[in-house]
Formats: C-alpha cells, sequence, structure tokens
C-alpha cells in the first residue's frame, strides 16, 4: 500500500527466476516479497522521521530557529520523494482485465466484494514450459477505476488515506485538546469561536466561491471538470489553519499568552469544524442533485446536518469524558498507575470510535473527549497517570505530526494521482490568502466592537500571518482523488500546505518583530507590566492571574468584568452572563461530582437532593479542610503541568447566593486537611 | 478485516435499498458501511479492554490472585465471541466469478495483483429496473481459494494475521528485553540459554514426532492431509512459553528471583528460538520435497537457517541498540526529552524493521535491541525520557498483550478457519505436556551436572508448571489457515492457550504452596537466608546482591565463583571463562565506549589507542570523579527503576591486568566528582 524504491525491482526479477519451481513457490515468494516492500516502506520513514530528529537537534542545540521540525520533516520528505522517483523505476504491478462468468446468474446493483478469479483459464503452451493447473483466487474490491489508460494503480504508492483519520489524527487532535491551556482559552472563547466557526464557514465559502469564478475563466477542459461543489469542498479543506511552527516560535519566544491562546484554540477548532464542514458538502452532494445547482432545502438540511454532527460528536466525546471522570473518581483504580493510564486511553479512543460508528465525527468526539479529560479526569490521576498520559500523548502527538508532514513531502513525488494546474495553483495560493484575510479582518472589526479589550492591529496581523495549512488540510485532500478535479485539488493543497510551513514558518519570528508585537514575557508572570494587557486590565484583576490555577477561573474573570465599566459590552455581556451560568455550572455540578474539587456537592446542591449528593460525594472530598478546597489542576503552561500547591481559597458558601459578589482571598495551601 | 456483529446486517439492508438512487452512492454508502463495521469492530475490542482493565482492578482491589488479567481477557473474549457467534447472522460477503478477458494476451504464470473487473457486463432488464451502466472496478489479490465450496470468506471476519507480528508483537518483546532483569539474566545465563535453545528444539521435535505418530493412527482423512512436516511446524509453535500469569504471582509473592529469571529469561528466549524454528521449517518446506521425506543435507540447510537467520537479527538488533547509545552519548540530544525518546522509539522499531527488510526475523532483532537499549542507551537517556520510554513501553505491552488474549477468545467462535478434531486437540494437549517434561527434566538434570547449585526437584516441577501457552503460538498458528492441517492446529492451539492460561494460570499459588517453594522474600534483600541460596552461596557474595547495580555484574560473579570450590565445575569453568571474556570486554570496551561509564577509554584502551580512546571519551566521563565511577543502572526490579545512589567503587587499574582479582570495595557515593 505504500510508495517503492526503485532498487526493489531487483527483488522483483528474483520472485519471477523462481517461476520454474512452481506456482506455489511463486506466490509464496510474492508474499515475502510484499511484506518486505511494506517493511522497507515503514523503515524510509523511521528513517526519515529519526533524521528529522537528530536534524531538529541540531538546529536547537545551534539555535537555529527559522526551520521547525515540521518544517524540515517536510523538506527531507520532498528529497527523499524525489530520489525514490527518479532513481529507478517503481515497482510494477501487474494487472488483468476480468469479466465475470458468462452463465452466472447475479442479481447485485454494487460490484461483489469479493472476485473468484480462475487462472490461467486457458492453458498456455509457449516456449516448452509446464502447463500451470488453473486456480482459483480471491480478489477484494478496491474501487472505481475511471481513466482505464491510466496505468498507474496506486495499491503500492501510498498509505491508505483511511490511516490518516483512523491512526494519525485522533493522537494529533486528542493531544491539542487535552493540553489545551483553558485558561486562556476560556478567556478569549468568543473570539475563538468566531474566528473557528464562523471565520472557517466564511473562509470555506469565499474560497469556494472565487475559485468557481477563477476555474470558469480557465481552459474549458478544466473548468467542465469542476462544480461549485467541488470548489466549495476545496474551501473547506484549504480553511483549517495548523500554526505549530509559529506556536513553536511562540512559546520559544514568549509571546503575549492571548495571542497565543487565539490561534491555537482557533486551529484547534477550525480543523474540527472544516471536517464536518466538508463532511455537510458531500453529504449535500450525495444526496441531491449532482450538477452544482442550488438546492435551498437542500443548502439548509446541509446546515442542519452540520450542526446536528457537531453538536452530537461533542456531546459524544464530553460523555465519554466525563465517564471516564466518574470511574477514575469513584474506583481506586488509581491505586495502580498501569490499569488507570490504560484506562484513560482506552476510553479516549473509545470516543473517536463510538462516534465514527454512529456516523458522527471522530475527530470532534476526541477533541472534546480531550478537553474534559483535562478538565475532570486528570484532576483524579495519579501522579504517575498525570505523567504517563501526558508524556505518551505528546510522543504520538510529536511522531504523527511529523510522519504526516514527511509524508506530504514524500507523496509530492510519489502519490500517483497527482494533478499540476498551474492556473489552478495560483487560485489557490490566491484565494486561500484572502480567505484567511476575510476570517480575520472582518471579524476583528466586529468582534472589537463588542470586546472590551479590543484585538489591536497588529494581533490581527499576527493573526492573518499564522494562517499556516497543515495535517487536517492535507487529510482532507488525499482521502478522495477520484476525479481529475479532487486531483487538482490535492496538489494545490500539498503546494499551499508546504509552501505555508516552510516559508511562512520560516518568518515568524521575523513577522513578530515587523510588528512589533512584545516577547519575552514570562507566560505565567502576569505582574510584568504588558501593553496589551494594559489596555484591557483596568481594575479586572482580583487575584493575580499566575496564581489562578484551579480550573474554575469563569467567576473570577467575570466578577472581574463587573469591576469594569459595562457600558460598550453588551454582547459581551451577554456572552458573560452565559459563561457565568456555565462557570457556576461547572463549579458547583460538574467539578464536585466528577473530580476530587471542594465544595463538595453536599454543600452546594439544594437541600432537598442531599442524600443523592452524599452518594456521589467521596470522603476524600469531605476530609479535604476548606483551607485546601480544590485539587488544583493548572492551566499555566502550554501543557498541563503538575500542580504547585496553590494559596487560593472561595467561600462555597458565598459563591452560591451571588456569583458577581464571589470573594477571592488568599488563604491556605491545598491539600492541607483541618 | 475483522468478524462482523450481526446486528449490522440490518444496516447492510439500508445499504441496498439505496440502489435505486444510483450504483456511485450505493458505492459510497459501501465505503461508509465498511468504514463503520471496522471501527466497530475496534470499538468492540477497546470495550473488551476497557472491562478487563476494570475487572482486574476489582480484582486486586478484593485482592483475587486465582485470575491473571490475560486469562480475564480470554474469558470476556470467549463470551463477546460467542454472543457474536450466535446472536445474529454475520454479516454476507458478496463474492462473484470472474474469469480473464478471453482476448487478452497475457504471459503470466501468478495471478495479477490487479484484476480490472467488468461490471455488470451484461445489461440486466429484470423488474423494470434501469440498466446500469458497464463500469471498470479494480480488485487486488487476497490468496488462494482452496475450497470452493466453503462459502466463507474471511475477509472481514478476522484482523490480518501480519497485523500481530508487525504492530502487536514488537512492543510486547521489545517490553521484555527493556525490561529484563539482566543481573539475574546473566547469572542464570546457562540454564536460560540450555532451556530456550536446546529445550525449545528437543520439544519442537519431539512434540512434531508423536503427534506425526498420533495423527497416523487417526482416521485417514486426516492422516493424509498432516505430512510430517506440519506436525514438526506445529511442534515449533506449540513449544514456546508464556508464563504471563504465572511470572505475575511471582512478583506479587516475591518468589526466589532466580527461578524469576530462569522462567521469564526462557519465555522471553524461547519466542524468538520458536519463531526462527519455524521459519527455519517453513523454508526447508519451501525449498525441498513436499511430501514429508527426510534429506540430511536440506535438513543441515535447515539448521544453518536457524543458527544464521538467528545470529543475523542479533547483531542487527545489538547494532542498533549500540548506535543508539553512541548517538544518545555524543550528542546533547538528552536536553530536549521529547526528541530523545521519539528517537529512542524510532530507532528501537527500525531495528525490527531492517531485519525484517534484510528478510530476517524482526523480532530477534527487537529483542536484542531492547537489551542493549537497556544495558547501554538507558543509562545515557535523560531522567524524563528514562521514565517515558519505560511508562511507554509497560502501557504499549499491556495493551498489546491483552488485546492478544482477548482475540484468541473471539476469534475462537469468529474465526472461520477453524477445524475442530477431537482426536487432534486431545493428542495436542497431550503432547504438549510432555514436550514440556522433555523440555525441563533431562536438561535439568543435565544441567546440575555441571551447575554449581543444582536446580532443585520443586523448582524443576514449576518450571515445567510455567509452560503456559500464549501470544507467540497463537500468532504463529494464525498466520497460516490455509490447508485442514493448519486450520486443526490452529484450534488445538487457542484451545492449548485458553486452558493453559486459565486454568494453569490460576492454580499457579496453589503449585506454589504445594512445591513448597518459599515466599515472602524481598527481591533486592539478599541478606535473608533464602534456603535454595544458601545451596550455592557458600562464600559467593562478596558485595551484597542487592547492592550491586551497576549493570556490569561478571567480574563480581565470576570474582566470586573463584572463592568456591572448582572440582565439580568443569563445564562451569568453561562457562565462567567465556562469561568473564564477556564482562571484560563489556565493562573495558564497551561500557566507556556507548555510555558514560567510569573508567573510560583512556584508561582501559592498551597506550597505543590512547588518542583514539580520548576522541571518543566525553568530558563528563573525565570529569566524574572516581569515587562515583559508573553511572548507576538498576537490576534489582523487574523492570528497570531509577537508579539510587550506589556506594561501591572498582579499581579500573586493578580491573585491567587480572580480572580474577577484582577487589570491590564499598567507599564513595556514586556521581559525586572528587
Amino acid at each position: 500500500m505504500k510508495p517503492v524504491i526503485g532498487s526493489v525491482s531487483l527483488l522483483f526479477y528474483f520472485v519471477k527466476s523462481c517461476r520454474a519451481s512452481g506456482a506455489d513457490i511463486a506466490l509464496d515468494a510474492k508474499a515475502t516479497l510484499l511484506h518486505r516492500i511494506d517493511s522497507l516502506n515503514l523503515l524510509i520513514y523511521t528513517c526519515l522521521l529519526t533524521l528529522t530528529v537528530l536534524t531538529i537537534w541540531v538546529f536547537k542545540h545551534r539555535r537555529v530557529s527559522w526551520l521547525h521540525e515540521t518544517g524540515l520533516a517536510v523538506i527531507y520528505g520532498l528529497i527523499v520523494g524525489a530520489i525514490i522517483r527518479y532513481a529507478g523505476s517503481t515497482n510494477q504491478v501487474t494487472y488483468l482485465d476480468a469479466h465475470p462468468e458468462p452463465n452466472a446468474k447475479y442479481n447485485l446493483s454494487v460490484p461483489p466484494d469479493i472476485v473468484r478469479f480462475h487462472f490461467p483459464d486457458k492453458i498456455q503452451i509457449s516456449s516448452g514450459e509446464i502447463p500451470v493447473p488453473n486456480k482459483t483466487y480471491a480478489y477484494s474490491f478496491r474501487g472505481e477505476i475511471v481513466n482505464l489508460e491510466q496505468n498507474e494503480i496506486d495499491l503500492k504508492a501510498t498509505f491508505d488515506p483511511e490511516i490518516f483519520f483512523n491512526i494519525i489524527l485522533p493522537p494529533i487532535i486528542f493531544h491539542a485538546g487535552y493540553c489545551l491551556k483553558r485558561k486562556y482559552f476560556f478567556r478569549n472563547l468568543g473570539a475563538i469561536l468566531t474566528f473557528a466557526m464562523v471565520g472557517t464557514a466564511l473562509s470555506a465559502l469565499v474560497i469556494g466561491s472565487l475559485m468557481y469564478g477563477c476555474v470558469q475563466l480557465m481552459p474549458a477542459s478544466l473548468a467542465a471538470s469542476f462544480t461549485f461543489l467541488d470548489t466549495l469542498y476545496f474551501g473547506a479543506l484549504i480553511s483549517p489553519t495548523d500554526p505549530l511552527t509559529v506556536l513553536a516560535i511562540f512559546s520559544q519566544l514568549k509571546v503575549d499568552v492571548n495571542l497565543y491562546a487565539m490561534i491555537f484554540g482557533e486551529s484547534v477548532l477550525n480543523d474540527a469544524v472544516a471536517l464536518v464542514l466538508s463532511g455537510a458538502i458531500q453529504n449535500y452532494e450525495k444526496r441531491y442533485s449532482t450538477d452544482g445547482g442550488f438546492e435551498i432545502t437542500a443548502f439548509l438540511a446541509a446546515i442542519g446536518d452540520f450542526i446536528g454532527i457537531f453538536s452530537l460528536s461533542l456531546l459524544v466525546g464530553a460523555f465519554i469524558g466525563c465517564l471516564t471522570a466518574l470511574i477514575s473518581k469513584f474506583t481506586h483504580v488509581r491505586d495502580w498507575p498501569l490499569l488507570e493510564s490504560a484506562l484513560f486511553v482506552l476510553m479516549s479512543y473509545a470516543a473517536f470510535l463510538i462516534a465514527e460508528v454512529c456516523e458522527l465525527t471522530g475527530v470532534v468526539a476526541v477533541l472534546f473527549c480531550g478537553i474534559c479529560q483535562a478538565h475532570y479526569t486528570y484532576n483524579n490521576l495519579s501522579s504517575d497517570s498525570r505523567n504517563r498520559t501526558k508524556q505518551l500523548f505528546e510522543l504520538l502527538n510529536f511522531l504523527a505530526e511529523n510522519f504526516i508532514f514527511t509524508y506530504i513531502g514524500v507523496s509530492m513525488f510519489t502519490f500517483p494521482k497527482h494533478h499540476f494546474d498551474p492556473w489552478f495553483i495560483i487560485a489557490g495560493f490566491l484565494t486561500s490568502t484572502l480567505g484567511r484575510a476575510i476570517n480575520i479582518y472582518p471579524l476583528s472589526f466586529l468582534l472589537n466592537l463588542g470586546r472590551k479589550p479590543p484585538i489591536p492591529m497588529n494581533f490581527q496581523h499576527m493573526l492573518f500571518f499564522s494562517g499556516l495549512r497543515g495535517a487536517m488540510s492535507f487529510a482532507l485532500a488525499i482521502r478522495n482523488t477520484v476525479s481529475e478535479a479532487r486531483q487538482a485539488m490535492l496538489t494545490t493543497t500539498s503546494l499551499v500546505v508546504i509552501a505555508t510551513v516552510v516559508l511562512q514558518g520560516g518568518a515568524a519570528s521575523h513577522a513578530l518583530a515587523y510588528l512589533r508585537i512584545p516577547t519575552g514575557q514570562g507566560q505565567s508572570d502576569e505582574s510584568e507590566a504588558l501593553p496589551y494587557r494594559d489596555v484591557r486590565s483596568n481594575g479586572r484583576m482580583v487575584v493575580k492571574w499566575g496564581k489562578d490555577e484551579n480550573g474554575v477561573i469563569m467567576p473570577w474573570q467575570l466578577n472581574s468584568y463587573e469591576d469594569t465599566p459595562r457600558g460598550s459590552g453588551d454582547g459581551g455581556g451577554e456572552k458573560a452572563r452565559l459563561a457565568r451560568l456555565w462557570g457556576a455550572i461547572d463549579s458547583k455540578l460538574l467539578k464536585p461530582l466528577l473530580t476530587h474539587a471542594r465544595p463538595p456537592l453536599t454543600e452546594t446542591l439544594p437541600a432537598f437532593l442531599r442524600p443523592l449528593a452524599r452518594l456521589l460525594t467521596t470522603t476524600r472530598q469531605y476530609t479535604q479542610g476548606d483551607n485546601g478546597l480544590r485539587r488544583t489542576d493548572s492551566d499555566s503552561d502550554l501543557c498541563i503541568d503538575e500542580p504547585q500547591p496553590v494559596p487560593t481559597t472561595i467561600d462555597p458558601q458565598q459563591l452560591w447566593p451571588g456569583l458577581v459578589d464571589t470573594r477571592i482571598s488568599v488563604e491556605g495551601i491545598t491539600g492541607s486537611n483541618i
């Protein structure tokens, strides 16, 4: 299923030379050869990744910052791909035409799963060979052959695209959710949701429309092969951003955390949005007219699809995350960290699989599962399991990400279904840049109308600049390469990904300097006066930012919002009310229910639910003193870090009647008993 | 590629009902359905594993020790397998007979890789349907259909057996090598090698011969389908042991470490031996007469195969392990633990792949790679990477192992190629028990002739009792299920594995008590007088066992051997000399070359090699004081543990001239500089 290095064809001759000793042995040898080719392909990628790791070490050692490991992986991939392509002939796949048995009665509208192929069927008496007896072989369905003249069949040329969706993407997305810097994420939730939801849809629509216009101006052969839905699909797949390189530089240079959170949060969510969006477009295509025409009911159904699938997937993921939290809270599985870690991994993968089985989007489920695992389950885990799961997903994410980028490079040369069309490529580059601009600038303007601390212009430029394309775009593009249109899309997407990752990624630190975005601030050291934060933090901070480690940040932030004049924030007020409600539910119901956090449910629930509350409260929750009322879960770093003792106390009784008056005082040390 | 739950057939009807809206949509729906079935199958196994984890937690919590997680996984697998089998009809695979195009000219002796299938080929005008246009589909080669009447085709019934060898087994085997308790392993190397090498071959031969005899007594239909090579192959695949359950109880009850080391060491090595052995038998079969006759030259060639493949694979693994050690020593990649861990994982997997590409045995390579990684690389790693790699492979091993045992249970009911033959099954149980006995008792007798502390009778019984069969046997059995003979072997192997894991595993603690094997001793607390150790430790211990943590244990042991009267140990003397040589090479050349251990090469190499030695010595090696002359690598626990400061010093200058007089004194604390 993978590309093949030229030298292997030598081995193939060896197999052919074995012919005389019988077809059975030749078959066995063929199976061995295929296994070796598979191993060789995996070995190529393993070596490429090893090389990337070593080179990136050298770069880090010598403080070279203009090339991120993903950019390096792409470049190494391109080099090796070119070598594989031009070093020798690729392995020849033998093929033969076949027809159903003339007399067979079949009643199938769909081609069969298995073809029982009778071969050689006619006895060959050529050049004195021994006649080969007729045998029956099983052949399994691969797909439709559209272009009969095109002899390249991609059997051994690529990984199955499904591998990306089922094996490579889930750990990446889960890791993103698990490591989401929730505090800053929630603080910028409005902007993140606007950019990710509205922005991605807008960008997809704009790119799709512009591309359709461009395609109409192109030679007729190309124009005919693209429908509006095709270009819209292209818009959806090219819209999600993957600003790995930029973020790596951000955390290296300690750039403003809010900017970081906006870019990271948006890129996490827009992957999910783009995936569901492209699924909805495909469903539309599948269910309704295929002439590219527009049907209003179908369009509304597609929007319904989008919302339904997204929210159901979200619920599945969140449900599994909460279930894991409950299991880890109410059992003592934490006494056996290995079992606990295994449970954690299995449940998280189950979230993905359940969503896929229910025809939802597994990637969305696994993202929100990751967020819930970090928000709730992580607090119940033993320190061994915290470390283990964090490190495990960090490593998986690293390997998966670099594998994808290596593969993007290699497949540029070895994937047989590329279609280079210069006009489409140029149009793709232009429209994807435009799409990003339309995502950022108008929405920032709208956001700034309601947003108390507006997003300054240089931050908007940086948001625009961070529109690198990555793994999700590529995975969506390579999923379906049947038609010429889709092949042109794949080529353009690959090139956009390569160009943005290598060039934009390389220029990120210069862009930061050019845009005069302040760097070098401690991420959790908020006592320094930052220009951006000064703009909006007039009286907002009740407790220092760096200290509020206990995950429930909503009430604090909202409380602080109360301190600022609310005149201009009409939309902000609405948002704040919703967020406040969520904060209350989270800190009074979900956290006490799902974790060992204080205050226990017995204190937060109304009196008539006390018996139930008592059932759902652990002795550990009772015995924890009010001084150390919550188990901490740290948000202060990019990844979840080990909690440090946090001297904060929230009086739960005061939290219940009126949220606005929440007083936060700094008193005790978490974890100490009364 | 996996078994299918009955309810899915309902979905299938849905697909069929879509027919009217066109073959394209039906095809898309089919692809979606297949994807969902795949996800559903993975979900079944994920849920089974989750259930196993939770139940085993309950068992551990309530101190139930008669059922190990692997036994539980098998039982859950059996239950779910039965439900899948009897709950509903399995998914129907559609198939059709096909012939090559009548006019096609082909010159192939081997069936093609791809069949281009023209379908429907004739326009059907039945029941007023719209005629379906003729299209071409690609079908890829799956294998030969031997029995045309047998309609079950295993396309969706199982995982590809190759998955076991390429994905599931490598982490298990690597983990075994990485966690090998090297000190006790080397101390009992003679016995372990004898049992694993000679014993497994002997057992395979005995089981093969006895089975051949049994088969001849059976009904003619069965007798005819088995050649001697078939039964020999059965002998090879049923010989390796997998005493997971027993070892779990051992470490729980703190049984004698030497017994533990013998059982664990043997089971690690005999997996590798059996794999290479079965490969050699298959090669023999492939290359020479297939009538089951015996050719002396072919037999010798098979033995040559065995030795050559085993030792070359060992070298590949060891080479990659040492290469990783060199890289981690001479680069500062340890400053970035994530890169370091990624490098470690990639290099280790590369060892497997390189061996597979070279037509060697990847499992053997990965085993010895693991041993080298633990012996050398581990000492160079940062503490973060030590933890991470240890925990990663522990988790992977846990999941992979339990997955295999779950699959053994499920496949008992869902795998279509089982062949239940009561006589063969009974014969299989009897001969495999006999084979284990012939492995242990005569070889123990021979070993005791030359072995200074003989293996007592109750230890021999326990060794015999630990002959559980496991993952490797099953993986070998399911690899090839074309003929009826192979199918009968698979069934028998599955049953032997299930019976031994559940019954023998459950009875292990009773067996320990019945055989009066002392338990409850601290594994690294050697000051207690153990009956067995007393027998052989007359004056041997210069330093307490629990303290010699620095990995280079040979000279100490051998040094101690010198203290014991050598009269009866003629074979032992020879072994000791070889082992002493290896110990010298290891401590004077390999450890200083590959790790930061002291003494540096500048002190151990002869004078004329000093310039080279200086190149290969790091400043860290120089600056480390003589007091803390070696970085410790702990062996004292089952898994490698974090090193503790070890107060031992070996005077390197005295080590060089004469090994026998090595004096070991307890002075400083490792790691402190002068």
